[in-house]
């Protein structure tokens, strides 16, 4: 590979939709260029420099990738304060970078130049405000005298994802008297992130947010992409916006006090992105889930970069969720059921997504869309995580069906699912399956 | 004129945001072709052609005019409907059709060619399902079987306009089991429409939706550009959405029912584009005020065209209100206190849009930024149309700055309003004023 420690080049993946999905034209501008098309990542050295991202940052070798995602990885600042990994959700005009590091909450910069009015108002919880709310708002206003910061804290948890607890959020920028310049941040977890966004995108028809996930769920998937929105009691995610954030800032130290259970569930939409469309990941996942689990900073921050980098060029992609983005539910058909079915909260989202995944995998092996020995390769990697591979007893067909009825996949009364098909790292979003698979899938993951 | 009763042109009008407002470049394309800039409307023949839409339509003169805005009036078609004039809103992607005309809803064709999905949800109000709701439900269903249509009849009044009335439209469509690709119809006035519209834009992250105003305010107004929102109890529209319709369809027939008090309140809108940006049609309105209020076929169906060309050019120039669109909120800041201090419903928006107009005329007056005749024009009209001219005697100085605090147009702490300034059909959206001339104007209207 032509790169030297410090030589800067830009590598182009462009994806024309006609092609195949792992089918990529590769372009290198530098001395070198290279134009081509291959099944999967073209060459051993194209692969090894997409999946170095963090070692070449840590060598000093600055890379810039840019196509339908952008990374940028820097050496040590001056200051001793590590340069991010940045990668670039492409929206038109509405992009935006995606930080990731640790002790990026210690670099104000980062942070204040995505501010662009004079007022902050943080959203965070109850659990996250002890341990983070005083470093944001250090963050938001150190050397920034014209700032100034309000916060909400929110009860945590998914069962307060409602309409009664975005509207405490609304309460507090009203008496704020928060105008249009302002910007929300939204500090915590997937509930938070979504609540925030929901509410950045109302709050006078649109208002700046930032995102700074504190969780492996929301720093991998749902920060990400601009899916913002709460719960109705009759289904999750039905009341919502597609709104995208000025940045995303990924503190990987934050992962620091993260229980176990929280850490699991984060991981279970890593392992989506192996499953759907990225082959070399789930294997290198299979290799490393007990370093994952064991919290080892370098394997984390390599899942949590090669997760946003999926989840960008797929945003990039289709940010509507007409086709192409839809295959990020794997598992979420079946997921959604079980935590509206067994009551939000009971399970965290991550684990009904592993237990959903599960049985969208047993669907598409009932199908013979996939081989079996990659049905035993899926129970055994969360087994690794120790997530869930059954729904809760209590679950019953006649519960899965009802709320899977008013998915928001359903199309003209159609239920469309996402299910492997094909080798490791093959998906299908569709309606066009035997209603039986499904039904014998249900049968089998419950009593009644 | 080179217009003949079969020839059918181009006409194409250019506002090059360097030119003055009133500056245009108009090109006529058939056998002749014209290219100037004028002050006003260039030439008599060119502002004749503007005016004659209805007129032209009635003589078989099919005319297109296309710029920001598009124009298309045709003759009375072969089965004995009139086809309606059409006013483009041109938004790229999200571009639509305003069908203005008498007899809209018997031509179910037009609401059936926007309705994409199989399933419709028609939202409305008790005061407008008795007149309407079978006549629209008919012309969405009739020879088109395949679409079923719910509907949710919510209480008429402004003071409904609010978190727990919209979570009503939600339930409904939920429980209805509505996908992504329904359809939501607003059937009522600017409360149904607004409110309809962000149930739309929230319902599954955004569904398709068609406004069908029934009022002159919402004909006029505010079913065209794409606001959408509910009220907070500190402020109006407080929590909203930009979110186009695919179609507005203005079927003139309904105002046969509307209460004369509703007429005169859409008519301080329509006083409003004059004002603003639209000298002609200011001194059209000081001629035919008296028309409009005996309800007069004609001139009705031209003020709403005329009013649609106004909002529509200014909406496509600028959507998301970045500035120019600020300016159609003349006397709205004003007004918006007045509804919030006084309670929403107690008077009608137009009303409160009226005082307001008349206390920013004041200001802009004492500012000395227009000429005293101007304010007495501007009194003698809305007392034409029998509007208010002060605001309600309970209304206090303190009560009028409470509410102006939180209004949208605030940006980092500063009130921008929106102020006539220099010769008729002129205004200025700004900060930038001696804050005593508010001062003055806020005591001189209300006695403490």
């Amino acid at each position: 590979m032509a790169s030297t420690a410090s030589s800067l080049f830009t590598l182009s993946i462009a994806k024309p939709s006609s092609l195949h999905r792992d089918c990529f034209f590769i372009r290198l501008r530098s001395s070198n260029s290279i134009s081509m098309c291959s099944e999967g990542f073209v060459t051993r050295s194209s692969v090894d420099l997409i999946r170095s991202g963090l070692s070449v940052s840590q060598a000093r070798s600055p890379i810039r990738a840019r196509a339908t995602t952008q990374v940028m990885d820097q050496s040590v600042g001056e200051a001793g304060s590590k340069a991010p990994t940045i990668v670039e959700v492409d929206l038109g005009d509405r992009s935006y970078p995606i930080y990731i590091g640790s002790g990026l909450l210690d670099q104000p910069e980062l942070l204040q130049k995505h501010v662009h009015g004079k007022k902050v108002l943080v959203v965070t919880n109850t659990t996250v405000a002890p341990l983070y709310l005083d470093k944001v708002v250090d963050a938001l206003t150190r050397g920034n005298p014209n700032v100034s910061v309000e916060h909400v804290i929110l009860p945590d948890g998914e069962k307060y994802k409602d309409m009664d607890t975005l509207m405490k959020v609304f309460d507090k920028a009203i008496e704020s008297r928060l105008d249009r310049r302002c910007t929300f941040v939204a500090l915590g977890g997937g509930v938070i992130g979504d609540m925030c966004g929901y509410a950045a995108a109302s709050f006078l028809r649109g208002v700046n947010f930032i995102q700074i996930p504190t969780t492996v769920m929301a720093q991998v998937d749902s920060s990400v992409g601009g899916k913002t929105g709460i719960n109705h009691r009759l289904g999750k995610n039905l009341i919502g916006a597609f709104y995208q954030p000025q940045c995303v800032l990924i503190d990987t130290d934050t992962l620091n006090t993260l229980p176990d259970r929280e850490l699991a569930s984060g991981l279970a939409e890593v392992v989506k992105y192996g499953l759907i469309r990225d082959a070399e990941f789930f294997e290198w996942q299979e290799k490393n889930m007990q370093a994952l689990m064991a919290r080892d900073p370098s394997a984390l921050a390599y899942a949590i970069k090669r997760s946003c980098e999926n989840k960008a060029e797929v945003v990039s992609l289709d940010e509507k969720e007409s086709g192409l983005r839809a295959t990020l539910n794997l598992g979420h058909t079946f997921g959604h059921a079980i935590e509206t079915g067994f009551g939000y909260g009971q399970w965290l989202h991550g684990e009904a997504v592993a237990a959903g995944t599960v049985m969208a995998v047993d669907m598409s092996y009932r199908l013979g869309w996939i081989d079996k020995s990659l049905v035993k390769r899926v129970h055994d990697i969360l087994n690794q995580a120790k997530l869930p591979t059954i729904p809760p007893e209590t679950m019953t067909v006649e519960m899965f069906k009802s709320v899977m009825a008013v998915d928001k996949k359903v199309a003209d009364g159609l239920l469309r699912l996402i299910l492997l098909k094909g080798p490791l790292g093959s998906c299908v979003f569709t309606g066009d399956y035997d209603r039986k698979a499904l039904d014998d899938t249900l049968h089998s993951f419950c009593k009644s």
